[in-house]
């Protein structure tokens, strides 16, 4: 069934908001049924490299969890090995309706929430405007995410809205057990754990949507599967829905092409567009992530380091920014004019990648490119070089290529790989050529709370439109709503600027 | 007839390329006799002098020329009272057919041209790449825009390229006489001198296009008046024209409502909207002018001021920047709640105007707003505290409001004025509220550069595009042209990075 | 015998290079009042804990490692409870003079060392300068200083120049015992575990002192704890050193007090506070450690988060710069003029803390002083800010006045701790408001490296310099040694600039 | 005598207080013809060379005025050609004892003076405390300095805290005769004007010192003349005197050298090392100057220009940092290790000038060494390239190698000449090689009023010091004057934090 194989496709790139531990499923190459994954435009034989190296890259994925979501998996270490679907559990308050690993973990998921709340005062303000307002009233909604205390915020806040919520998780390796336990406390349909199996995974999708006197009206998606399993399985439940409110750039490609196919039978909001979460994900949050990575796992100083940064887009903009302030001399590879122009009057200086590679301390992609860093780059890398990728997938950087019999890898730490050339030079190789934010930093829950709040934002323009308002097609929401006062991302200043209103009636800055 | 009246309601503000002198015609409202010009503190009578603001305010921007682009302006102390029109002169090789202010001023104007030379390279080389190609062969160009060293290196590319030109001045008072008398040495049928009357304006206009056996194909415009001229007075020659090259927004504005009437009969090309004028003119234009045009007027030292700039658009980033960089402490005001959350990021407070009007040394306005900075702002800041104006043409500070009995005005230098409040509290006013950029700094070459390039780029586009390519609408060219090497912007690059050549196949860095 | 307390009072706030982990010995191994101290939801009894404080703080630096320095530690699990003082190891060649944990972890050791020597680039290239040569053949060096990989480094260095080596711990929890393993297993004479008891310290230190056949001649101490016991013990081998090099504050300290009281027998080197030392410790170190160790501890988001960071000393100026780059609005306290007018001049605007004390996200005190974060500001700081100390040992943040029985505290992470008021307002303090830095983040090896080479660089001058140069006195090295080249310095640059070489022969920007 | 050629030697590049128009003495004295341009230490007639080219280089300094100093000199178009000193003048209040220009400027000077108050607000604020308090009362003040509305201000506080003034002008170009006509105005006994003649020059100086009833008990010199006239013509007078104020690097180096003879008589105090003055005279003052001087002069744009600073000390960290922050890219060169290292760290490239000059757009001097920038350079920079220095007096760009036959100048504009190759190649010197800043820029008032109130500190300091507490040596002022408030420094913030106060009672950041 093609279906179990979406998240294939699936471009975690620029879709930083899918939560970090996205990566067991999507990027590390690691699960659990290996021979069902195949990387649809490189036609490899992934068998066989599994047979050599899946063991290990799925004890590192692990590992990569134990070292920088420390809060979310020290509780793993009480994990038994029965299934969850096996057991029955029973909240405090008696409440059934849910499959969850353990939930006697549902205090400590509870703090984790507490201090997740912290960071998403846009939701927070959310709850106290919406006070005995319930304005999503009447919302049924089914949703499929990455459960974290982040997504708990998020559900607590549908439904202080008004909302009821049935939800299972999007990844089949990325759910905090402890948030599960505390929404399953707190009263939440949750059926999601820790490494579940793809039959768990479809099996937890179904229990949501089907039950007994529930009729959802309203999808909350992240990836596209649920959208595809109700579309497929229950039609008619699907037709008789508001919305969907989808965030990933795989669902929305996938609902974009089943709008054109004439299949798309009610509006859908794009969240991936959006400006809020486009700046956000990639400027702002690739400026800190770039530095937090490269720290975490390698220690190195960044003062007088030589960087070359493959690409100047909003990524590489962010990377560049965040070396330079820390004192590293930054180079810029850049195709686009456009883009190329724009580094050279931010103070960079543009090279071709051939005339640096010798004198670079690092390497970073963020083209979005293939084969950016081929074996031949990597061959002229002075000793002690780290390159790494923040850019597309884990394509920029030919890595398949150091995987010959020649060269010595060497792992010093987890994602960290010294790859060893006969003469003795070696290369630091970051997270396999994976995300190195993904993999080894954490996004900031800020900027998680910002696409959370725009999420809420569609959700509520969708639930509440006036009769005929959408078609169906996919809808990006305007910057402006008008003249009315931005509701949500006005609420999302919060945090930042407590008392910001409107200063002057006509707004607007130049350009 | 209200055509006559245009540029009182074009919009500078956005259109920086319209060289610096646009100011002595849409802003400054303007000049001559220099014995009406007196200083405040020689006793003169406020009031009765705004009786005839017009003519006080001419003797300014004479003030600026002498000032600011000083290279310009100093040939013109030879001015004599003889209209041009009224002398016949001879370039050295007999040609006549040009009218101009002073043909034996060409050695100085092509000593500037050459200066402009070296910071447009884009042009440069252009025209080497085009040796023997001539490109643009058979075009037949009537131009009208200020005429100044860089249009002569504009125009001399033209030629270069095979194109014949003739060409009227778009202001009455911004053409630098020595770079017209340089062109009309070197053979261009050029009609423009500073201190026109607007019946010699037209005049000119109409003896670039009227002359037997010149049919022109092509328009290069700037203001749209010569668009105007020919649609109404030559409706034949225009229909047979290949089309229109506008630059500015006013231009731009008319040529949309001329294809909205359906009374557009030519296809026409949009510079203005263009990302490498937008960018350019706005972000990094005004991020170097800001600091130069305080520096030129006032002095005053940057490090430890407090400021605050209102708007953070595209200007806003870039003044913001800038003084940060100088070590001012920077304030924010901004309604858009995107734009305000930017600011946050890049580290700046945002603020109420009120809460910090008391305490700052400067304001700066570059909203696109109407009072901005109203009578009880103005009231109070402190002594001393500088007020000026990069956004939207002379709105955003009210002026008007400072124009009271109880206040004293008292020009300390030309563009300065102090405002004296009956307590002794002194604000020192900029360039009497207008665009500080355009009447206090100069617009570096480099700029201009880049526009007059875009212009070629899509002069080039048009003249050469297959029949039926075009219809008859406005076009903005796509940052992208297919898959071919970008000419021009391309050729930009050169100045900055000689050998700038597509590294790799597929290009487009990430967002 | 007071001086077995000594590391009570030694200042590791200006002596980052003393590693990470001094930590355990000079810092953690304190709580003030302990009974008051619980951990909420970990129940455990605190005081039984207690009676064996080193256990505690063992387990805790333990903790420590296992976050920040992940290569170190995960050998540890092989612990077992034999003192290295009952067993009798070998290392494969045979050598047995040592006395380590477990001379199997050698393999791993070498490889920390073959990392480690990557960014000490300065210590590699005087290897291969002095091959050959020799330049301290003759010295017989007994050390004590934290025994990690980078000290492997620096002890290899001086054996390659020349030098014989005894070396012990300067701290019973820094050593890193794979890296003593490799030493060990390279024949140097070790005598360091990780976890000694005071007896075992300075049996160690004994160990290598007193040796049959064995008159050290020089003396590198970082701390003063050797040099105290060779005064004590063996005064007649003190009398017979060619000098002492010394690193800590603590040591200079001492070292000035026994050459005012006439009983400093040898000339000794001051490295703490030489140039190299201080603005690398200090200003670049903090600018990178900042941003680390708040990172590691809190997935903090910087964009726009207000900062009040208290002193603006070059620790102040690091963290600021750092802060300020990543998007956050930061404000300054200062006292002393000069630097308050630095800070202003530098774009950061000077505050009392108690205007801001309300609104700020984060308060970073780097001012030496002691209770610059009081409990009257502890009290107003808004829910959710986040408290942190750069600055001089544990003293800036008045953390006594938190342990009231009003206050719960809460331990959410290894380090971070939640003080909740009844209100139910919580702030998040870092470890427990000891140095942030030194806890909490790693020392970037190219820092360590830095103060190593200096060291050498002493080292060097002091051994060969000709009879009668050093008197018994404490020195410092002048910035530049006449006009002969700067060995060391020079060699330092070496990693970051392959080729530097003077470029003139008259030396010296301006001031 | 030797004394006469003093200002020759004198040193202005460490010495920006010295008013902009020192410019006209030491500096603008100079060339066009070349044959006539002979530097000092070629032995030069110095008298000979101003009954030639004085009135020459009077125009000269004129136009400099013009462009750069627009509010000092247009009133100097009135200059008559009488001598100042063969007419009588008059006060509106009958006093006479003065000698300047015209005292009809009055009026126009005060103006200036009140502008400039703006920006000292620390010596505003002095007068305020002092009120009532004199201060220096009893203090017979002479002064040599230059004359401008900054000093008026300096000598204006001085009399308001009881001091009595005489005043000479120490150059004899730099006098603003509208500021010296304002003081005479006030009653202030001044003898100064614009284009004095050397015997002018003594003659003011003597007329300051010598005087029936007039026993000056102090001196406050910049630059040592007024000093060695006193010291040589009234040795009775100098032995009485309480001290000496100087402030200039050429007349503290005098200082030093008299006390080491023996020869000094009376306690000195050296300004010119004062921090306050070091650091921004250089650092902050070159931030900002370095971007003006290059805007004035040329236009360029800085964003992408690729830029070389030569030297990494207090000016090129000034430059460097404002460059890169207008988007220049940056190399630096230098020798000297530590500074080499600094500008690593602060992301800047080190580069030999020999890498990189073929491919800079600029060059930019800034080491205090000479022929930095030589012949074989100069030859290599590409077409447009702009040379410029802003360190040491006018030797680091070897411009006399320029001056050959075979070369072609070519004066575009004041201070900048276009120097051609036999192949057309133009490179764009500024200033002939002169300190930019000083010739081509204004140095902020505030600048100048941080000096200011460090003269008036120290004279405070030591105009009432105890008996016997200076002896007869040159003194530096501690930054921190024991544990009393700042008095002076304090109130120097008074205009940037205006409540500025200490916040805790024990001071003194890290560091």
């Amino acid at each position: 069934m093609p279906w179990t194989k979406w998240w294939m496709y699936c471009n975690p790139g620029v879709c930083l908001t899918r939560f970090v531990l996205l990566v067991s499923k999507v990027i590390l190459s690691l699960p659990l049924s290996p021979q069902q994954i195949q990387f649809a435009d490189q036609q490899q034989d992934f068998n066989k490299r599994l047979s050599k190296t899946g063991r290990r890259s799925r004890s590192f994925s692990q590992s990569s969890t134990v070292n920088y979501n420390s809060a979310v998996s020290y509780t793993d270490c009480s994990e038994d090995a029965t299934s969850p679907r096996d057991r029955q559990q029973r909240s405090s308050k008696g409440h059934q309706d849910f499959c969850i690993k353990n939930i006697r973990q549902a205090g400590l998921g509870r703090r984790e929430i507490a201090i997740a709340e912290q960071e998403m005062p846009a939701l927070m303000a959310l709850r106290k405007r919406a006070e005995g307002e319930k304005p999503l009233a009447g919302a049924k909604v089914v949703g499929c995410t990455h459960i974290t205390a982040h997504t708990a915020v998020l559900m607590e806040t549908l439904s202080a809205l008004g909302a009821q919520c049935r939800w299972a998780a999007c990844n089949i390796y990325s759910t905090q057990n402890a948030a599960a336990a505390a929404l399953a406390e707190e009263g939440f349909p949750v059926f999601a754990w820790k490494g579940e199996s793809e039959d768990d995974f479809w099996w937890c999708i179904d229990h949501c949507v089907s039950l007994e006197a529930w009729q959802p009206n309203m999808i909350l998606d992240d990836g596209g599967d649920l959208t595809h399993w109700i579309d497929k399985k229950y039609p008619n439940i699907f037709k008789m829905m508001k919305g969907i409110v989808e965030e990933s750039v795989t669902g929305v490609h996938r609902l974009y092409q089943l709008s054109k196919a004439g299949r798309l039978c009610v509006p859908a909001m794009n969240i991936n567009d959006s400006v809020t979460k486009q700046k956000f994900d990639n400027l702002y949050c690739c400026r800190e992530s770039i530095l937090d990575g490269l720290k975490r796992l390698t220690d190195v100083m960044f003062g007088g380091k030589q960087v070359v940064v493959c690409g100047y887009g909003e990524v590489g903009k962010g990377c560049s920014a965040a070396l330079k302030a820390m004192g590293s001399i930054v180079y810029i590879t850049e195709v686009d004019p456009i883009c190329a122009l724009q580094a050279c009057m931010d103070c960079f200086r543009l090279v071709k990648l051939n005339d640096v590679i010798r004198q670079v301390d690092m390497v970073i992609t963020c083209t979005g490119n293939k084969n950016v860093v081929g074996r031949d780059y990597l061959d002229r890398m002075k000793n002690g070089c780290i390159v790494c990728n923040m850019g597309h997938s884990n394509t920029e950087i030919d890595v398949a290529s150091l995987r010959s019999p020649e060269l010595t890898w060497e792992r010093v730490r987890s994602q960290v790989d010294h790859v060893i050339w006969p003469d003795g030079k070696r290369i630091i190789l970051l997270a396999e050529g994976h995300l190195l934010n993904l993999s080894c930093s954490t996004v900031p829950t800020f900027i998680l709370s910002i696409t959370a709040t725009t999420q809420v934002y569609y959700f509520y323009n969708l639930y509440n439109a006036p009769e005929g308002r959408y078609n169906k097609d996919v809808y990006l929401l305007p910057k402006k709503m008008g003249k009315t006062p931005h509701y949500l991302p006005t609420a999302l200043l919060l945090r930042l600027w407590p008392d910001f209103t409107c200063q002057r009636l006509t707004p607007t800055s130049q350009s």
